[in-house]
């Protein structure tokens, strides 16, 4: 998307399956992403949103899961999404000390468009997830404004950036430059042929794991780096999951749990610091905030059809880690700290993928 | 405390465990609660914060577990909670959509108390639990400001009011005026005696379930009212449960998972709309933010020695949710819209306990 | 049924809903209960065996869910059942130390319908529950055999016994004598009229916490004895939860999760040594094992039409419990152990129910 | 051991770290394991049996976790396992429909050594485990009786062979022969240096997904075999994973999650019908079933120092399993269905790894 240079554009595809038009979470009907990014010296920082339907998303909502890899993260609004498993509002990204303001800014642009919360309605659940920016980005500085929330959730469309932008402009993936990035696959059934699109908000692993199909090059810019800035993974991963595959809330959970052969297959050894946690959502069914007269009728897979989907899932997720990596530009941020771009550093040492 | 009527000023003691000094969640060494309540018209909530040690929590933190009765909630922090078993800040109780801002102040609270964070060491995981006060309180207004929080951070004590203060303020229990509540009991074992308290935020039931000590007192005021201003319980409860007995995050979740038995006692039948969390922390040890250099010994008690914490955690929370009802004063806020308080009622129809 | 005098008998009500028209698990159209009782001298036990549906629940399983509110137990098969949301054979209840055979037993009877089983087609996934009759019965021995639970499954009809029978002959119930209780709730819903029931294996409590309708009839009991033969609770309850309510597995494990309030007002405290699960299952729609050309098309609720599932989880559990506990007759078993009758002793003190 | 040419004898190393001195699970002091194998014409299956200590580990317990991978599977055990925190028999591991009768054996095996069980204390728990084996064993004979339970409990020792023996005989990995394999790693703190070792039984994925260091030699293979004797994952995978860590409860849960990089990174996507389960246990502390007079006192690591533990944890379980691989023997078993050893093929196609 948006002329940007991708894995697929250094003729390496992940996996077997066909990704869908936009190799996008887009290519799922109805999702639209935003960014808004802030660069400004020691500020690095910004914010993602997804819609997951053009809709309102509180009225007609969507059957979501969300899967805990690792839980040293600071996510809001899973323990409702797990209970009820579903999402009624878009989810917002962004760094680990502005969940508070994108919790209240999600709060409140839903308001705006359903006046009935709070008053002749209940309450809303909005859906915050993180990552920890605080090595190019002065995260104490917490710069992230509502306004910046309301910009992002304006600005979604099917075509986004990817790498140092949005959330993920102070992000790391494998010691380098990551940040945003996404990918999506076919998946071919019987009664149909379905999209799962993964999005990622990067910021995890260190250096020497990070593996591209099989081949350590990590190792390989380590040696050539000579030098060692790699530091302790502080970071995270947010995987939001994206299907119109007609599942429950159970199956979804069993789909985007496999997200995690995907990271592994980049390197992830998902250290302790490094908070990981998928969100997915599937667009089949709306659910509709006001209880209708009769039973609500959900058409779900047969589990057997999953195995399509759990190798969908993985593919994605791993090729939306890497176009994150690859399409990263390096940052200089926050008293001085920089971290190079993955693409760059391929020319530098005069590496071909 | 603080010259309230409280349930035993009625004769009414639940259980056979004896209660602390206080019958509080104070009575555990180091526990502070503190309260900020805004009252005005159509604005009738607050804050409700409760330091689990008088240290910096960020630095010592606590062994915790969070245990979800019904997950239609919007409790920050739980997540992370889970992962590592640990609190790390005060925990802070307000209105539903005052969640993010709730975040926000905690996070500027501890960020002042720890120049580290951000900097050289991760971020912090913030405790934000709630309850939807609509009913009472214009709770689209999101009137509670970053200030409040730190007014109630700095306000605690180990003397607090009950019922209609902080963020009870606009709360309802089975129907009536609910809030705050607390209760604590001694726990004996052979190697010597413990304490257990609780406190709630009562925003959970209907009227005519109301029971105390197996009286259904519920369906007598209904009968006399003979007016039906009940409502569908859009409800929910926090139950924040503290202790100096010496356990793992395990033990701690087996302990503060039952108390569910002492709500059920009260008449609960959790319903749907009823987010009903609880979140609970043990004094007795603490886990240095820092890595020592030896592994960090842990007293736990064995298995078989729960049981009386397990019959405390339900007396206390019983107990609490009683104070929070028999202390709660009557409210008039948003549009008018009024509820009794339970003692009022008992005046009203010489109703005696 | 079957001519038992019940807790309706000592006109006795619990809650507020109508019965089914046996007040039983059977009223759940499909379901039938077969027991083998075994008794002589030190062998005081048996199996109790649940058919959730009449057809071949391998080829056509059920939505199903499993809930640990304690899981000191050892019941066999929630690890599939949780995954797939699928109940695929009858249940079968039995003491602790059998459940192995019980096991095999229940895999033997449907490799026999199923001859495909282990050879075009995978494995089965037994579900068998326990609870420890280690007073009564010589527990050790492992006296039931894989005969004995054929013939409970083929025994098994809309009536049958409850008390000291089937599984339930040498289990305790507050330190009198349990064993299997059923009862049953309609749960009216804008679409139609539906039926939850529960059947309990209890096994469960010590005796000065037995509270019946609010009343501490145990307390009561425990006075008149004089003596204390009460000991530490070393139980457990195993709860069966069928309906026919149109729900999604999520669903009927919010539903089956509220029995706990049930148990709580007959004055469960949940003991750390007492076992305590509930497995429930729907028969609303039945779940092919073949994969069929096209989507599942499963009917569920609207979540606010749970609350009155909720409602009727409680209630009937509650009774259900009851029932055990007022049908159930004296044993004498290992070793000259007894336990009395409920009836029996409020006969012998003259106190009326 | 036992002279079997094992992964590192193709001179390749998996990760970074340094195996024990057997690279085995019994590189943790005091694990022995023993087989029994079934090989007779139709009949081709077995047990394997893990006694995590020398001492009685009812008597003695260990703090363990389980984790569940994929839940289509038939593990006994794990509920109790979860509630406790404990582990307090051997681990059986055997065909899934054997599982009964294991369970059987093994609590035979408990009563024996524990004349108390049953009597003057509660119950035990066995821990058993499964894969599927239908394809050259008649699964539906259920061939593995509780003598053949308790020869592989006597037959333990420290050194065990690996492949297609014992649980292993007729398990497949990757449309290949697989069974028994297992490693170790060393993890270095500043406290000390520790061992964790891995022990599988492997019985999942497809030809085609298999890597070896990145390296796609599944595919390879699949292109040299012509032929598609591959079907659909119908398999499991069982990890035991050991380690004398200083560890909760909940970091050794956090630990043993990690196993699923490893089964990543040799190609595994998690299939539906492979269930896949780790079980783990820790040997630096015994927790008494007798309850003592004063707290029990368990030293743990800081969180930080868990990342080499993750790393080994990865490591470990990827070199199990592809010792499994390398180690197989050809099998031809129930019906004259046969799968080849890899390393015959190997040979066959002269391919070098």
């Amino acid at each position: 998307m948006n002329n940007q240079k991708r894995l697929r554009d250094f003729d390496i595809s992940i996996g077997e399956l066909e990704p869908g038009t936009r190799n996008s979470i887009t290519d799922v009907d109805g999702v639209t992403v935003g960014h808004v990014t802030l660069s400004d010296g020691d500020i690095q920082t910004g914010v993602t949103a997804i819609h997951p339907h053009q809709g309102d998303t509180f009225q007609e909502k969507l059957i979501a899961s969300s899967h805990v890899i690792n839980g040293f993260g600071k996510t809001v609004g899973t323990v409702q999404l797990k209970e009820l498993g579903l999402l009624e509002t878009p989810i917002v990204l962004t760094n680990t000390l502005n969940v508070g303001t994108a919790t209240e800014a999600c709060v409140e642009y839903m308001l705006e468009q359903n006046p009935e919360i709070g008053r002749t309605t209940g309450t809303v659940n909005p859906l915050v997830g993180e990552c920890n920016d605080m090595l190019l980005n002065d995260i104490r500085g917490q710069f992230v404004t509502k306004e910046h929330v309301h910009e992002a959730l304006r600005n979604a469309s099917e075509t986004f950036e990817e790498g140092s932008v949005g959330a993920g402009r102070g992000m790391l993936c494998y010691s380098l430059k990551g940040g945003i990035g996404t990918s999506s696959r076919i998946v071919g059934l019987d009664h149909g042929s379905y999209t799962l699109g993964a999005l990622v908000l990067s910021n995890f692993g260190i250096l020497r794991d990070l593996t591209i199909q099989g081949r350590p090059i990590g190792k390989e810019l380590k040696e050539a780096l000579l030098d060692s800035w790699e530091e302790k993974d502080k970071g995270s991963i947010m995987v939001i999951i994206a299907t119109d595959l007609p599942v429950s809330e159970r199956q979804l959970n069993r789909i985007i749990k496999r997200s995690v052969t995907g990271l592994s297959r980049t390197g992830s050894i998902i250290t302790h610091g490094s908070g990981e946690m998928v969100v997915g959502f599937s667009t089949a069914t709306t659910i509709p905030h006001q209880k209708p007269k009769s039973p609500i009728v959900i058409p779900t897979l047969h589990e057997e059809d999953l195995d399509v989907a759990f190798r969908a899932v993985g593919e994605a997720t791993e090729e939306a880690v890497l176009n994150s990596l690859v399409t990263a530009t390096e940052v200089t941020g926050r008293d001085g700290h920089e971290r190079p771009a993955f693409k760059d550093l391929l020319d530098t040492f005069s590496i071909t993928l």
